[in-house]
């Protein structure tokens, strides 16, 4: 049984999840798959684009990002999926031997209107490198399952 | 050198690529490294979701996507990265051995007010299955390099 419902996240609590290191190894692994663009693969071409050296594809960030809270959170709960992303914006790279952590905010939560059984969380999620700088920011609802009405408070 | 440019995406253009089929050994694979929630790892477990049955990560039809699109234009292109997405939705799920299509649309095209030599680009895209129907939709905005001012019409 989900030990986390809707009723458990309310507006303005933080969490945080990780660290967790990403590699070159990674890194390059997960662009030659899905990003294959020279910034994201190899360290002579990515000095001369716009990151200035060898950086994770976006994607691959928030891959990341989303094991991160899975293992944080995601698979303790009631989740029910999500409708899809509001807004991802790529601040900085994430560089290889980062140890990469995630900071979790509730922005808003309201019941389902058509769903008794589910609410939806809006949670923004960021991207934080050991210094504390944040390297991508990610706005998404999730739909969780409420608690029964008779295990309500 | 890039054969396309900032100035060849003008608004209203269309553009399809694919089929690309994706199989179950890649749903799970990509679920258990990133998004291992059971409705992407597992038949049984998936038909007691809204999902209905095994689908993919939504984050995986995302990664598809930009393989698909990477090998449709962006690395014959002046792409300088993008800044981040706009929005993302997933309507339906991407089933094991769909063969995916993505359309491609040019929304909006903008030169940068800081960097001549660059552009702006939003672009619709949808993942489409072997029936036509939209699985994903995503918004995004890349940046293109122009055409040195010699070479432009």
């Amino acid at each position: 049984m989900p030990k986390l419902h809707w009723e458990d996240f309310q507006p303005g609590a933080v969490a945080v999840y990780g660290p967790r290191l990403v590699t070159r190894e990674e890194i390059v692994a997960f662009a030659a798959e899905f990003d294959p663009q020279p910034m994201h693969l190899d360290e002579a071409a990515a000095s001369a684009t716009m990151l200035g050296g060898l950086g994770a594809s976006g994607w691959h960030t928030c891959c990341l990002l989303m094991r991160m809270i899975a293992d944080g959170f995601v698979l303790d709960s009631s989740s029910m999926g999500s409708p899809g992303i509001e807004e991802v914006r790529w601040l900085k790279p994430l560089r290889p031997d980062t140890h990469m952590r995630v900071r979790a905010t509730v922005l808003e939560s309201r019941p389902s209107k058509s769903r008794p059984d589910m609410g939806l969380t809006k949670f923004r999620y960021e991207v934080l490198d050991e210094a504390g700088s944040v390297l991508t920011t990610m706005v998404t609802t999730a739909m969780l399952g409420r608690r029964a009405p008779e295990a309500r408070p």
